[in-house]
């Protein structure tokens, strides 16, 4: 029994989630995933059973998706985040005071360079955030140098920056596990370059989280995966999966082909080979910027979601 | 002064026109561009001078698109429509009483062909419609084969067709220019080629719709271009711009890239170089499947649009 | 049995083709995709059965690859040739002694449009052309008004042009068939539209030429297609294969993604569902700009073709 | 003083540096690329001052790209080499004896997963290499378990496994700087974790390698950058060159597009406000499956590199 593509109707002051359910009715292409993405996200609000691994990657805190992962998180739909170096470094900075700005792409580099202005993309970071950071690590230093996992040293951050909107901190907080296996590889690795360069030790060792990591996969009854973008999130839990049953159910968002061969553009369903995913799993591959297809896709959900 | 980049925040029951505004809020990257070409679009909606253009290129009727290509025609929104022979065909197989179903992409072809499938990514179209539009262009052969412009030949498909809810005949109706050079290559063609194979003669001509083509442009006091993909439409757009004072609006949206130099690709800012764009123009290009970004922005602008 | 993959080894003053053996032996990914495109296109040169229709979409002219096409042409690789407009324009402007110049994508549009440069990504195209092709068109408007055909008219500008090095003049000479559906979409569109405007008539008809398009699509024992990008020419030559057997062998070489549903991006393995393919036949779509693929393809099968 | 963009010629028998020559001479495009970075890759060859740093990201080993790779380290070529942990473990895979085979990308993964073939796009390896990889770090973890740096857990690996043609071993006779600041999330990080799981300890520390690599940077008179992909190795590198002088030299190789603002799409010339690269560097983004570009820059560069 097949169904009709019905035309997406647009009605004044339709609700966003009424969108996504005229992107359902559809059904196909793009806008037919992005509607397949909220069901599969509903599906795993709902299964008690299942525990929700998030990826973070790509420019979200600089990019505005911040918010949304924070709800994600507050009302106890994602269970586990693993992030890159970046996303926590500009949470950090938001956390310590500042802003991302509003810039443009079509800009001379050198120009912003004198003007003290980093550019990720479009949206601007003024070059004086490391000052700023600096102080904060130099004053919390002796807290975090003993500290012997990176999870357990991401915890700490939130506690010490104690703020409401903050992704460390509401991790903390809630005591949400939360991996970055490439923590050093960001301005928080940075700065803590600045005390080895003064020659002291920092105690944070680099495979000590995956027993934990491991633990939450082979434990779960369930497991649900959200990718937004690829790179080391992705592939971690990815590699969890593996030593689990495989997870029941997947939705990834990312601009990457999967023809050059790399993990990030890497198709879901390639995962069944490895058994990182279930045969009879419900997955979709969403090709749309992270920005564009995340809000719709939360917007269609929240309401799902229990606070 | 710079605008810092808000955190999009997502509220249970939000309308679609609100997600866009707090796109707007956040300012970078995709969700930036979206909200960008819904200010642009309702610009253009709003300045009574300008006469908008509107390219309609890929799998726009199978994807579901066609009810807010209708929404821009009868609204008043657009006022010229450039259109690939695909989308025209899918428009009069749809008028003739046939759908387009939710299929995947994940398939057999070989078994879809022994079904009579055809596939369009994920969009599925029976075969058996080729001989209903047989029936169709021998029924009216001798009121078509006459016509010696494609913009007069659509519109007396338009006629014939007699269809509230299609593009052929809403564009007859409401008398909007029609435009596709490319008619030949399409299922409309192939049905006209049953003819001439017959030994009968068609005397539409090629070159003669650029007459009305380039006055439009011409004569207009502002022009504004949208691009729903890109294809003959958008360039068939952007040399009619050439040649009036260029176009001051302009959104285009497109997952093609422009390094490789097509035209598709194309940045809307490359065309200032040619006299296409104004430099004072206000352009965004819209890196984002059409499926997904059209119905946000059509959401967030349409109760702009007079009716 | 399944072949390892072989880690590509680099000598020094290894031929071009020795490197897309080394790729074949490799045999994954893009590198193992040329190589196949290479097997193919050796295969569809050897058979002498295949009739193969190029298709030309992109700035082929102004990027590049008009030699090698000339090549394709000359020495009777490919049988049938459809182009866009632009790129027809473009070899006619070089034909008229002008050259493409070699650009840059990050520049200011506006002071390039005022230096009289209209830019196609990084290559610069003088708009100066436009006068010389002017009094080309006025020198020879009486021997083109009357030409029904657009590829009749096309092999007429070649006989015009008399230029050995031009992709018209070639295929006037040598009897290929060529096509161009969209040719209004064109600055050779622009010129007739020059004199329609001046109140003269110009014959050539739009539909006329899909007798002869079909005819070779349907006479041929077997069918090969050469996809440079997609557009109007991939579609046209698909159009035609669905009314002959289907092809035999496919290389396409495209950038654009298939998941937005338009025909550019298809995969070629669509086009079994609609027949356009045959099951058995051999296909690769080679994701890839086509100026870093076709060079490296056609160097390694430029010995296997007949002068 | 404009160059001419010349139409690209094959001529049988050509070499694949004369191939790079002739699109050195188009200039444009893809192919104009490919020319740009030979021509820098050589510059960088030369230039007894600069140290070059090469990123690894995206399947290399699996898709081929090894002895490319191998060249470039035991040339003198890549003074550094940061890799994604995925990459290194493939090598040590096939260090072990193992290979990858040419595989397909349209497969049915759940009859995959039950032959034990783990799916990398079209390259499978067996799913048994992950015994024979446990068996090796059983008999060696006392030799690995108290190594504090990455690094030097890496260079162990490659004294171990003692193999002419692996990266790791390479790295180590030749004592080449090699980082993978996510070691844990790869084949590797799950052998320790096994280790780990069974109550043991293991040393190695994330941030240590920090030290070395800023080292690296800060103390070399000018700096080149190879990015591979992008993920974690070009991020890393990124990080190390601002706080040196910039790099002077740089080329990356991607498909990842830049508007939806990650890392791994960013062009080159973003760098340049973060002071990452240097104004008057020489950069150029290839926008271009890695294992079609990069065989034909090495091997119109191989003849300049010093053995």
């Amino acid at each position: 029994m097949m169904h009709p593509v019905k035309q997406i109707e647009i009605k004044v002051g339709m609700t966003a989630k009424e969108l996504v359910q005229e992107m359902a009715a559809s059904g196909v292409m793009g806008a037919g995933r992005i509607a397949k993405a909220a069901k599969i996200a509903e599906a795993m609000a709902q299964d008690k059973e299942c525990k929700v691994f998030l990826g973070l990657a790509g420019g979200m805190v600089p990019g505005g998706m911040k918010q949304i992962v924070l709800d994600m998180l507050k009302s106890g739909f994602a269970d586990v985040l693993v992030s890159t170096g970046a996303n926590l470094t500009h949470d950090l900075i938001e956390a310590l005071g500042y802003h991302h700005f509003q810039g443009h792409h079509q800009v001379n580099d050198a120009e912003l360079n004198k003007q003290g202005m980093d550019r990720i993309y479009d949206s601007f970071m003024p070059n004086g955030v490391y000052e700023k950071m600096e102080d904060f690590f130099t004053a919390h230093f002796e807290e975090l140098r003993n500290i012997e996992n990176i999870s357990q040293f991401l915890w700490k951050l939130g506690e010490l920056l104690d703020k409401e909107d903050s992704i460390l901190t509401v991790c903390y907080r809630k005591h949400i596990p939360l991996f970055c296996p490439a923590i050093s590889d960001s301005g928080i690795g940075l700065m803590l370059w600045g005390k080895l360069a003064q020659g002291k030790e920092v105690k944070t060792k680099a495979f000590e989280d995956l027993k934990d990591m491991m633990e939450l996969s082979w434990t779960a009854k369930k497991t649900g995966v959200i990718y937004l973008g690829g790179g080391v999130p992705k592939n971690y839990i990815q590699q969890a999966m593996q030593f689990s049953k495989g997870a029941m159910y997947g939705i990834q968002i990312t601009m990457d082909r999967p023809e050059p061969g790399g993990s990030s553009g890497a198709e879901l369903r390639e995962g069944i080979s490895w058994g990182k995913m279930q045969e009879q799993g419900q997955f979709v591959d969403v090709i749309c910027d992270t920005t564009i297809a995340l809000p719709l896709i939360w917007a269609a959900v929240k309401d799902k979601v229990s606070e």
